[in-house]
């Protein structure tokens, strides 16, 4: 193997191997349940040329590629085997160019999407998704996945926003999947193929963005109800009214206990369930929008209605809600968070579905999710070393995915399958729909050297 | 073949296939060139079983299928060959469901876009996508083509508002693409793989599409410019105010003079150029962004600035703009539309050069499209049957899809590929792209039955 490592080496590009320098790649944020697979190295490209360079190293010798980016996934998507060479793309973190006349942003896969959206605002523009980890995950793993976040449920996720894709084939060859252009109906939408294919199908090196004018303005509403079914009622009364907030989650009591106990900053109260909805637009819109959500979460039964009076208390809502995870991962030894997604009439079934399998195995499950979208993340606090515990928490799990396919739902919303949802996938899917997947990635990738064991 | 027709009639299958009868069914809206190719047959299936029968004939017999909607794409997306079997899909008209709480509509494909504007109205909800050819044109045909329209600038095209398929494959198999939930990362997105794939991967027999509430109001605006260069400066300093109307047209004099000419309203003036402009959502939100238009097009030079004053009169302006291509039929014996698209800063430079190209080849040419989006369509009145005439608009276009090209645009925005565009397909799209589509053609359809000689 060190004549691999030593002509990556000669293509001047930077690479671990030592084993205290790889371990923390050998995982993702997924909880580690088995024994930690080393990678054979880790090495870190600077363009394009040198993603091209390493894949054909890696077909030459027959290994694999694990693209990784912040590694945030929750889906072991960038564990990688001991055949692995794991791609950090730390170094191509570049804003290529941003347009404000074709309301376009061109970046390499390492930028936050924090960065991302910095440079849009600076221009008055706007990218919507907004996953909770925002500030470390990258522009690549949001394309991987097809990232959403509280904003969805108005502005959709990252595959509404991906327009064109440069992506490094398991060929070695250079793909670019569409045109820098608003519309585009020019051959197969390989682009739409790539986004949410979480590196099994190529690496993706440059992504171009469309981007939106920035809302002036948004309003932030925390409102409580004494059970799920009141809000959950509250979320469909709202969509019927067909007020479209940018933001319509939801956050059990759990969720609301766990924030207040481990990030005690008092904005959010301790009651069987809470909606945070955002509402954005001019302030005249603001107003209107305004207006109706305040008389149908008083018809719905809120007892507790609090709106944020300026830009500072809406930053201080949504950082208080973007650290949930973070205070979950407190409460016990592990965390873990999942991400199922039903029709939106369905969320309150689900929700009670999920707080019942949680009493069933006895395992601690703050609910919060994207109410609007049906997209529920049920986050867990459990000791994976308790043999009991942790089987208990993987019948549990099985019995969330049937019962979100029961619903008519799908297994991910966002998050993606990697190899932690690999077992579900056909429950979800239908043979048919499977085998042309399959088929897909094959003829993209045939020795299936692109992110093994991901997906199928 | 009299065996296959009679296995036809005996699955209880309307079919045609006496010459008379099938004639209709040898072209669509692109303008006929060549000897006129006779169908084998043309069928009228009622479900997706009778279509999936269909093709299991047709691959028994080595037959080819060419799906066929209102046949309004005018590329030659479904002109058949002396093999095909003709699958018009009028009898697949119905709307399935429609659920306002799911935002959600699940339509065969033989819908017209108007009956499902219509059905989601209703309820409040709205479907976007409005091709000039609306109260025609069809659900299926939207999605084999990922249409547009006008609003595209606010709303996107059809593809942004598909969430899943059932699809007939080439191997007889039932493909469902995708599930009925806002979001979904479950695997690959065969769902936007099939939408604007033209036929050519498959038969789609029922579409899920996603509804938005219905905006409140809307005010259009018809402005006028001495120079095509000014309403392009309009253009670009309205997207640069991040105003975002849902329309945002360009007519050029030729476009105007002929529709006042053809349909004589007294609505569209002869001007060098034309602003069609269409804002939408709240009173509040209109006002707002009215006064910001106002004054931008008073800055830019508008001459004339007028404004509809109820939906009687907006109505009455959309009608007589979507009858443009109408009118230019009317001109010459012949008429063809096209349909490239560029950034949008590169508008200007491509209006001016069609205008070149115009003069060159001697060619009249009314221009109009979607200049917000950068995407332009030129429409063409000639006569066909003069040999010189004939050559010189191919020339023409050949000289427009490269012009788009360099303008780093690309071949279609909204009418697709077809036979029409097919051997431009290789200067839009580099190798390794079109080598990739052409393999997902084998993929999906190794017998080549499916639309043959479309797109590749």
């Amino acid at each position: 193997m060190q004549k691999v490592f030593n002509k990556i080496k000669d293509l001047n590009i930077k690479i671990l191997y030592k084993k205290e320098e790889i371990y923390p790649y050998a995982f993702d944020t997924a909880p580690i349940k088995d024994e930690v697979t080393l990678p054979l190295c880790v090495v870190f490209p600077k363009n394009t040329e040198d993603v091209q360079n390493i894949v054909k190293l890696a077909k030459k010798y027959s290994l694999n590629i694990v693209p990784r980016g912040a590694a945030t996934c929750h889906t072991s998507g960038c564990k990688p085997n001991n055949k692995s060479i794991v791609v950090h793309l730390s170094f191509m973190d570049k804003i290529i160019e941003i347009s404000k006349e074709d309301l376009t942003i061109k970046v390499e896969p390492y930028v936050t999407i924090k960065n991302l959206q910095n440079e849009a605002e600076k221009l008055g523009l706007f990218f919507p998704p907004d996953p909770s980890n925002l500030a470390v995950s990258t522009a690549g793993g949001a394309v991987a996945l097809s990232s959403g976040g509280p904003r969805a449920f108005k502005y959709g996720t990252t595959k509404d926003y991906v327009i064109n894709l440069k992506v490094v084939l398991a060929s070695g060859e250079i793909l670019q999947t569409g045109a820098n252009v608003a519309k585009n109906v020019t051959g197969y939408n390989l682009t739409q193929l790539f986004t949410g294919s979480e590196g099994t199908l190529g690496i993706i090196t440059e992504i171009t963005f469309r981007l939106i004018p920035k809302p002036d303005k948004r309003l932030v509403t925390l409102c409580y109800f004494d059970s799920i079914i009141k809000a959950g009622y509250a979320v469909n009364s709202i969509i019927n009214a067909l007020i479209v907030p940018s933001t319509l989650d939801l956050l059990d009591r759990n969720t609301l206990k766990t924030i207040e106990k481990f990030n005690p900053t008092g904005l959010f109260e301790e009651q069987e369930a809470a909606l945070l909805i955002e509402i954005d637009g001019s302030n005249a819109k603001i107003k209107e929008d305004n207006e109706k959500l305040f008389s149908i979460l008083k018809e719905t039964g809120a007892i507790k209605i609090i709106q944020s009076k300026n830009e500072e208390e809406n930053e201080n809502i949504w950082k208080t809600r973007r650290s949930a995870y973070a205070c979950v991962t407190k409460l016990r030894p592990n965390a873990a968070t999942e991400d199922v997604v039903v029709n939106r009439s369905k969320i309150v079934p689900l929700i009670e579905g999920i707080q019942k399998l949680s009493k069933k195995y006895n395992i601690i499950t703050c609910i919060m999710g994207h109410a609007g979208d049906g997209n529920i993340h049920p986050n867990f606090a459990l000791d994976l070393n308790n043999k009991e515990e942790r089987e208990n928490f993987e019948k549990l799990k099985d019995e969330l995915f049937r019962l979100a396919i029961s619903l008519n739902g799908s297994l991910s919303g966002e998050h993606g399958i990697g190899s932690e949802k690999k077992p579900y996938l056909d429950i979800a899917l239908e043979p048919v729909a499977l085998k042309y997947m399959e088929k897909i990635k094959n003829l993209f990738d045939p020795d299936n050297i692109m992110n093994p064991n991901k997906m199928f």
